[in-house]
């Protein structure tokens, strides 16, 4: 798929590695409505704080992105590389600086190779086309095992609205915008308020609701990029029902990443929904949900295919949420595997265990208090997750 | 070490497992000043049910403990199978029902084989001598590598204070007493208030500073049984002297154990102090200890012996607690790594590296913004780790 007027374009820079593309620029011929998530991290990288400061004119024309440097607590030397970089990409399209959306992932604490990005600024602009979308994808992997894209056409108001969307990340992820990026690019004619209003909500029920190690980064944005090419009419406060199509469209694009983000979770061999109903209010569901999607206890024991649920309902007692353990039904997909806090036994046990070796399965959790209900998305815990990230950096 | 009036025993009862100790009986010949304290978690074994409910009489006779079984999540059938063992020792012991302690560890959810109780019961009795401490030590081990115990004798008003520990614990250990089970004895003649209170402040700085795996179990204790043997003045409300001593010793007889749990964290190579300094208050210093020791991706950089410090520092901005990044700094023993937020360089890092190798090792971590200081225990996150715990119930 092609969006008329998203050019993009990435290159092999060697900002760490050599051969790989680690080095991705987007660009809107036209100014583009742009909202923004970010990191939730107090520690930020220069390009995030860069960046929240410039969205608020709720425009941007361009995405400079690389991997292999995180630029993150490189003080006052990595804010002047970030302006640097962002300076190269302005002059060399011909905007103004603070059109620019700077993004950064891989290892925090280095230095940004500004060189890298000097010798390879003419390459990069010229080789700006509305084909290399899938290019810029590759560009932003780290640990990634596969390229993270979704493409996707709605209709709006008799009008074909495009939408292209990227994301990348595998570790450090944990809801609320954790070590992940995605770009998300659409010809809807939409105002600011109006995309932002949508990203905020979209992101809430999709990359905030996936979770990988528990930790948190310090690069992590979703930018959503509107420029207006499909000529539809626009939709803002006045068109309510079209901006609840976009926004369910957006959900989707979103959630197809989130959910491509976890099955490719480092080491992952499983992708896991954790549904908990019947608590009290959604916002205790959501706790007790995330609890469990983070226990290392509970994601060890799926990647080794023990119907295990002692520790799943070890994890709910200790989620902070007050719950009654002889109320707690868990069931792995369609079996049901314990009543009121107590064991159907091991014919149940046995049809749980037939549940986990697939590759994507759900733990449905019943906490008979209440009507709140809420879903978090989570992969299991291998050895391999151990081995990527003790040697990560060598 | 012997303790005059204590007597122990252990036995291959084949609760889970055959030919191994898993039924332990500690024995008091007069009723002991007893206190204890019990998981946080909402979801309580039997066993634990039931001792918080005997315990308010401060006082106890017997500890029966077994591996192999958690008896959590066992329902009303558990319940009656706990009840019943307990009703087989006081039998056997000629003592009053409330005056046994109950303890069990290892899977949740599984009923209690108490046929294996009841053949075991009579030899257990028999068997009881002041020679057996260890034994039991071996009993109450279920992934724990090495038994955990520690003797130590203090003066105290002129007479020798005696004090034998043991621990068993080496998963789902989380600050906030999880997964472990402690007993220690002693003959000192102290008052249930003094001995309770020495208990909840020794247990804060030592079992509750501990962390492996961040989960938190269904049935852990500590339980203190004091008989009076070593005939020294009674410690109580008028000796404060008496009892900061008193309490220290317990703290260090405490800490010994912690730490042992620490070193054989399931699949640990290395165990290390976070100490966080300079937080506004003592209880931030802690939050921000616990965050960094509980993160998967600092503790797999442990493993890897890799000072990748931005692991360390993201852990810290995502805490929870309001931090100033560009004050932050980080020492590896006694390298500092990062001043002010920013790496110091190439060379710290290899020497920070250098200290990464050793066994044991502390992060010292600075936030510049007052004078909370608080330690924390954890240890590395290795690929055996996953190992054990994917094939714990197989």
């Amino acid at each position: 798929m092609k969006i008329k007027g998203f050019k993009m374009s990435a290159v092999e820079a060697g900002i760490k590695y050599k051969n790989r593309l680690d080095l991705g620029l987007i660009y809107s011929e036209t100014p583009a409505v742009t909202a923004g998530v970010f990191t939730t991290n107090q520690v930020k990288a220069a390009p995030v704080l860069i960046d929240v400061e410039r969205l608020k004119q709720g425009r941007a024309q361009a995405i400079l992105v690389n991997s292999g440097c995180a630029n993150a607590c490189t003080g006052e030397a990595g804010m002047d590389a970030a302006l640097e970089t962002s300076k190269m990409v302005s002059d060399a399209l011909g905007i103004d600086d603070a059109m620019v959306q700077l993004s950064s992932t891989g290892v925090i604490g280095m230095q940004l190779n500004v060189g890298a990005f000097e010798n390879s600024m003419g390459k990069l602009v010229a080789n700006l086309s509305e084909d290399n979308f899938d290019q810029v994808a590759n560009a932003i992997m780290t640990t990634d095992t596969v390229k993270k894209t979704v493409y996707k056409t709605v209709k709006i108001g008799g009008k074909n609205i495009n939408f292209m969307g990227m994301a990348k990340g595998a570790g450090m992820i944990m809801p609320n915008m954790a070590t992940m990026l995605a770009f998300i690019l659409t010809d809807a004619r939409i105002s600011f308020p109006e995309l932002h209003k949508s990203l905020i909500a979209a992101n809430n029920s999709t990359f905030n609701r996936i979770t990988i190690d528990g930790d948190t980064s310090t690069n992590d944005m979703v930018l959503v990029m509107a420029n207006g090419a499909a000529e539809n009419e626009w939709i803002d406060e006045d068109t309510v029902e079209a901006q609840m199509l976009f926004q369910d469209t957006l959900e989707e694009v979103m959630k197809d990443l989130a959910l491509q983000i976890v099955t490719d979770g480092e080491g992952a061999t499983k992708c896991i929904t954790i549904r908990v109903c019947g608590a009290k209010e959604e916002d205790e569901a959501e706790k007790v949900a995330r609890t469990v999607a983070n226990s290392n206890l509970v994601k060890t024991a799926f990647f080794g295919e023990d119907a295990n649920w002692g520790r799943i309902i070890a994890a709910i007692g200790r989620s902070g949420v007050k719950v009654y353990p002889d109320r707690i039904s868990i069931a792995f997909g369609n079996v049901l595997l314990v009543k009121n806090g107590v064991s159907l036994g091991i014919e149940a046990e046995k049809e749980a265990t037939k549940v986990l070796k697939e590759k994507k399965f759900s733990v449905i959790i019943d906490l008979k208090d209440g009507t709140g209900c809420q879903e978090v998305y989570t992969c299991d815990f291998s050895v391999d997750y151990v081995k990527i990230n003790a040697d990560y950096r060598s």
